[in-house]
Order: C-alpha cells, then structure tokens, then sequence
C-alpha cells in the first residue's frame, strides 16, 4: 500500500546523507496521505544504504503501525503530534545537522538576518524551551512534539516551517516530504550563516521587516512572481 | 540568436553549483553583448541539472525580453542597472555563497587584509547601505542595482569588481561572465580569510597601501608581469 | 593468525581517511582476541593506501610482537595499557581529527550539551593531565596510557567510550574496533558541535541529566528500544 | 634535461588543488639540483589541469631563465632567495591555503599548541615582518625571500621548515619537493587547529618543551623510532 508516497519518503531519507545532513542513521523523513490519515516513515536505526522502500513502515494517526516489518523511527510519536497539529503539512524531516544542532544546543532561535533566511522561513526560527525531567521521561517522544507545536502557540508553522527542539536537533516540514527536505537544506545553510553573521558583527540587526516581506512574498502566495508559472 | 554568448553563459551557470557557490537555485550569471546591447541571463528558478542553453532568457537594456519562453531570472532588473551604469563590464554573477552572504548580512565591507584580496580588488569590498521600505517595495530589484551603483559613487568598478548588497549577498563583475565567475570565487575565499584574520587578530589592520598597489598593478593595468602574454 | 580480527581491523584502519579522520598515517585501530590475549594493531608510518590486511602486528598483552614483519604503531604501548585497564573493550582507534584535537590542545574536556552526545557518550568526555617532564620521557606512550586510566579514576570507560590526550588528540574504544570507529566519528561531531554551541551562547549548559538518562538509555542497556531486535 | 626533477615537481604541483591548497593558480612548488644548482618552478599562470612536465621552467641560482619557453612563477626570485640561504633544502612549496593564510594576514606566528605540530615543526612557525614600501617596490619578490630569512636568524629552518609571509601567504620546503608538499598540508590543519584552540581556550599554552622535543625526536634525528626503517 501507498507505495508512491513510500517511493518518494524513501528518496527524502537516502537524500538525508547525501546531502551532508546526517551521519550514520541519525535522521529521518515522513510523508502523510491525508486522505488514508495514514504515514509512512524510515524505520529505526536502519542504514541509509541498505534501506528499501518497502522497508517503510506505514502509521496511523493514533500511533498503530498498520504495514511493515519494522518498527519505525524512535522519533516516530514526534512525527505524529506534528501531523496532528498542523493539518496543513504533509512531510516532515528531522536531522542531526551540525549547524541547526548547535543552535539546538545553544538553546537559541536563529534570528532572521538575510533574504537567504526570508525566502524560506518569515521570522525567527524559534527553539522549543527546555523539557521537564517528567517530559523527558515516559512519553518523550511525544512530549518532544508537544513542546514543539507549543512553540508555534503565535506562529504560522506554514510561515516558519522548522523548529530546533532544545539540546537536540532540527525538524523541518512541508506541504510534503521532499518540500521539507528542501527546507532541512536550507535551514542548515542559514544556520550556518547566522552564526557568522553575529560573529562579523555582534550589533548586527535582523533584517528589516519590508525587506523580509518582499522576500518571503516573492516565492509565497498569490501574488509569488520567483520561479516559472 | 547570441548562441556563442548563450553558451558561455550557460556554462557561467552551472559552474555555479559546482564551486559550492549556490544551493538549488540561488544564483545566476548574465552577459552583455555590448555592440547589440542585449543581454543573456538565467531563467527564474531553473535548477541547474536540467538547464540547458536555449532556455536562457534575452533581454534588451530597456528591460523587455527579446527571446525565450522563460521568465527571466528575478534579479533580472539588478543586473540591467549594473550593465547601465558600468560601460566596460560583460559579466555579472550573483550567488549567495556563504562567506559572502555572512559580511552582506552583517553589513560590513570587507577589510583588504592580503594580497590574495589585492590580486583581484582594489582596496575593501563595500557593502551597500540598507534599503528603504519604499526601495523595497514595488520595485525592489531596479533599486537593489540603485544603491550597488550608489556605493561605488567614488570606486571604480573595474578596480573593485564586487559588491555586498546588503542583507542579501554578493555580485561581482568582469570583462565577460567568466570573469564574473572567477571573481565570484575569489570573493568567496577573501570573505573567509577576512573572518578569521579578525578572528586571529582583533587588531589586524589592512594591507598597506604600497603592497595592494605592488600586488593589484602585477596582474592589471599595462606593466603586469603575472602569467604568460 | 588471527585472520578474521586482521580484516576488521584492516578494515577500520582504511576507514580512517575515508572518514576525514586523519592525514597521511596520523592514527592507528587495533582490535583484541581476548581468549587468546593478542591484538592486532597498524604498523608504524604506513601509508593507508598501500597497507594490506596481512601487513598488521600481533602483540600480547606483554607487549612481545607475536607475528609481523613489520613494527607496530608507536602508539602500541598506549594502546595495551588501554587493554589491560579496561577488560571490557574489544577495540581502539586513536586518530588526530581536527575537532577533537583542538579540544585536546585546548587541554579542555567535551561538555555533552545535547542529545547528539549522550547517544553515545554518557557525560562529559574527558581530557587528560598534562603529562610529566618524566613521563614524556622513556616509556611516554605507556604513560600516556597510564594516564588515560587515571582520567577513568571515577568513569565507566564503556558509558564513555572516549577520551583526549591532552596536547594530543583523541582515543575511542568499543566492544570491537568497528564500534571504537564508530565513536571515532561521533566524537569528532560532537567536538565541532559544541565548539560551536559556545559561541552561540556563551552561558550554554550541559543537557539536564533526566534527557541525557533518557538518550542513553534509549540506545544502551537492557530497556534500550532504538533501532531493531 | 631534468627529466626526473621535472616529473617531481610536477607531481607536487598537481597536487595542491587535489589537496585543496591552492584555487586557480594561487600556488607553486619548485625543487633543485644542487650539484648542477639548477632548480625547476611551475610557470607564471598556467591552470594546473592544463600543466604538463615539459612547461617547466629550469632556472640557475642567479636568476636566469636555462631552459623553457614560458615565463616562471612570478614568485621565483623569492625561492631563489630561500634556495641560496638554505643549503640544506631541495624543495619548496608556496599556496595561499585558507587557514595558513589567513594567520599571514593576521601577522601571527602559529604557536605550537600540540604534538601534530610538533610532529614536524619544533616551535612556532614564525611570520616575517610587515615589508618597508621600498621593500615592496622594485624588487618585491626578492625581497620576500630576505624577509624570510631574517626570520630563521636564530632558527634552524630544517627544524622548522616553513614560514608565513605576512599578509600574503604559507611557504614550505624540506629535503625535496615531495617533503616541502607534505609539509604544506599539515601547515593547513595546525593552522586551523591552533585556531581552534585559542577560540576553546583563551588561556591554552603552547606545549611543554619535554613533549615537544618527544614528538619531534621521535620522528626526527638518529634516535628517531616512528614508522619502518
């Protein structure tokens, strides 16, 4: 069953190494059919060169694996409280990228500095608080979601799609899987440019609310005139 | 028309990726044919793999497209401004490298430091001022070329071949794309190297003026002696 | 003798480079037979292109060459002072990754500030003493194995598979040499990562001991659950 | 004539951009014949994936073209220099590798933080002197060369074999060309991670004179025991 969204969950997962964002198993992409209110997701700790897509597993929104041999990512009950959410999104992918990571562990958003930052993410990228030690203990994936969505109490998730959730790594999204491995692409390269930005100029100033407009505007919306149409 | 341009363009082009210069599509190089006045740019969110040279735009300096099925790149009229003001320039890259796009997003020139700096550029590479909401607004492209042409009020072009817009990132120029290229990779290191010289050295302070001059005046201008001739 | 250990171990040492762990011949894996009380280690100053599985030593743990024509790693001594210390390791790769040297150099231990560390290591990973006039004397690579035990006074080597020699560079071990590479690569992660956590906030604090209890645990012990079994 | 230097010299030159030294033509290697006094340099701008063995330049020691047609490296009269001062040397290798590099702009020495450096180089690696603008006029080149070797007045440049040209860049050298390329990589990662180091540690000191000297000596002199001999 769903083996087009399989086939394309499981390109996402193998692009993870590829494209630099994740050593050893240490990532994984999901892709939802909102329709089948079913997911499909990277099983845990699997290599990334012996996985095959029908080694996917495939989920219910109540957190029952419905296909697969497998048991599915650690980070699975993550996955799920994101897509309950946020009804819009229809891929999700979490890595250990360095850059992200290291705001992760620095326990700070990553300030909108660039039209780089504005053509994806319309704001800060902002860092889950901290987890209790009851939060980190039985149902910690799920909490990791919950601290997650609590994050975006203000925020559009379609606006800022991606988060770095405190001492651990980055999750991005997207209308589907390969639009939020695109965003884990770019959230790395704009984490890494924030930092050195700051480190250029320790007074440097996020970038200005009708510049960060025109941007995020220009690939977004009705009136979006980047790319073909 | 202009297969011979088109096709050094296109090469521009994909360079691009290849240098690690760009992400997806997030750059592009033009050239002028001077004597026609025409000039050929990247289409507008093309992904390098599958561009080929006949999907290269042609456009006239009034800004009216003269050939291609494709929108021209976004950036199209920051380039149309450039090849107004500065006569003698063929080629123009724009990239978001991330060295580059760091100072850009800082909004700090870069310092003259070396003489791999002095080789390519005649003193500090400026970084335009921010622009206003208006600036940004309805024509926001036409007014990014406004203020490059602002910031080298007293600079020649051709001496200081590259610029920082501001929150946004690098563009730099030559005689013909290639150059372009060349110099856009030139920035990309000198950016890097600048960073950690400060970094080495809070109290580093610029080459001076008779070895800038000793390196800039060995590889331009009539009594060159680098390379063959 | 020994030539399924001989392969692993040849294994892991050509792995080296490919991992961006060392230049030229800067590191060295060996792995044990503990029934048999032999390990198999690199020769000295091989280039790893040109080295064959059957040019590794034998040594006991007297420190005798059991078989080999060629002499053993001039880390020999450091790494049977690790065997005989820590019964429980099967494997060790020493090597002089940039990150975590610079860690060692900076005579500092790795804060874990996030989940990326307590994967694997549980605490901070230490770095040594600095070693003696004397014990950089004669037998300094005994020493610095002695040393390396002593950082272990109060440490379970198997919960920290790692350390920094400080001045140094980094040892990792495992059950097996592959595990001891393994930890090679996540060490050097780690080390760059927090580096960079630092400086994005200099009041950064080491992850809340019930999330590194829970990431631990996650992947080692008896209730462990990630991955497949 | 000089076939088999020539191939030598050639070799080395290829390698720095494998060996991600050099971008475009920012570098050079040259290694002599002493008993004909003779030595042979990469010409003056050639792209190294268009260099072959015969397009280099032989040269005798006061500086005249012997054989070739092209024009040698600009930087020529400063190996000469080198060659005439140090004896003892058969090669030298000169690139504009980011992180030596960007030492050379910040006018430091690169202390000696840790036994990788003291593998090779037995104390810091000394920067020369801002060059006078007379020194940087006519002669410059040369000039470059006397600068360096003032530098080595109370150093002995067989144990420390290199040296960074302030505000320009890393020089290297050894017994042949094949050394002073080596020599040139490892200069890269002790830059990058004496960096690092002071950025861990304001406070990190340089190594003890007593592991300094173990290191060195363990691959240098009559008592050397590293590797197979």
């Amino acid at each position: 069953m769903l083996e087009k969204l399989k086939q394309k969950v499981y390109d996402a997962n193998i692009e993870l190494p590829r494209r630099n964002l994740v050593e050893f198993t240490w990532g994984n992409a999901s892709g939802i059919d909102r329709e089948l209110g079913l997911f499909v997701i990277k099983p845990s700790g699997v290599d990334y060169a012996k996985l095959k897509p029908y080694d996917l597993v495939v989920m219910d929104l109540e957190g029952n694996r419905v296909e697969g041999r497998l048991r599915p990512s650690s980070d699975t009950a993550t996955h799920l409280e994101l897509y309950r959410a946020f009804p819009e999104i229809g891929g999700i992918v979490h890595t250990h990228s360095p850059w992200a990571t290291s705001w992760a562990q620095a326990g700070r958003s990553i300030p909108s500095y660039g039209t780089t930052h504005a053509d994806y993410f319309y704001g800060a990228i902002p860092c889950t608080r901290n987890m209790t030690p009851e939060e980190a203990g039985e149902e910690y994936e799920k909490n990791a979601g919950i601290v997650i969505v609590e994050a975006f109490k203000d925020i559009n998730p379609m606006h800022v799609p991606g988060v770095l959730c405190a001492n651990h790594g980055p999750f991005t999204w997207g209308k589907d899987v390969n639009e939020a491995l695109h965003r884990a692409v770019v959230l790395e390269q704009v984490a890494k440019m924030a930092f050195y930005t700051e480190h250029m100029n320790p007074h440097a100033e996020e970038i200005h609310q009708s510049l960060m407009s025109k941007h995020f505007l220009r690939k977004h919306g009705s009136n979006a005139y980047y790319g073909q149409r």
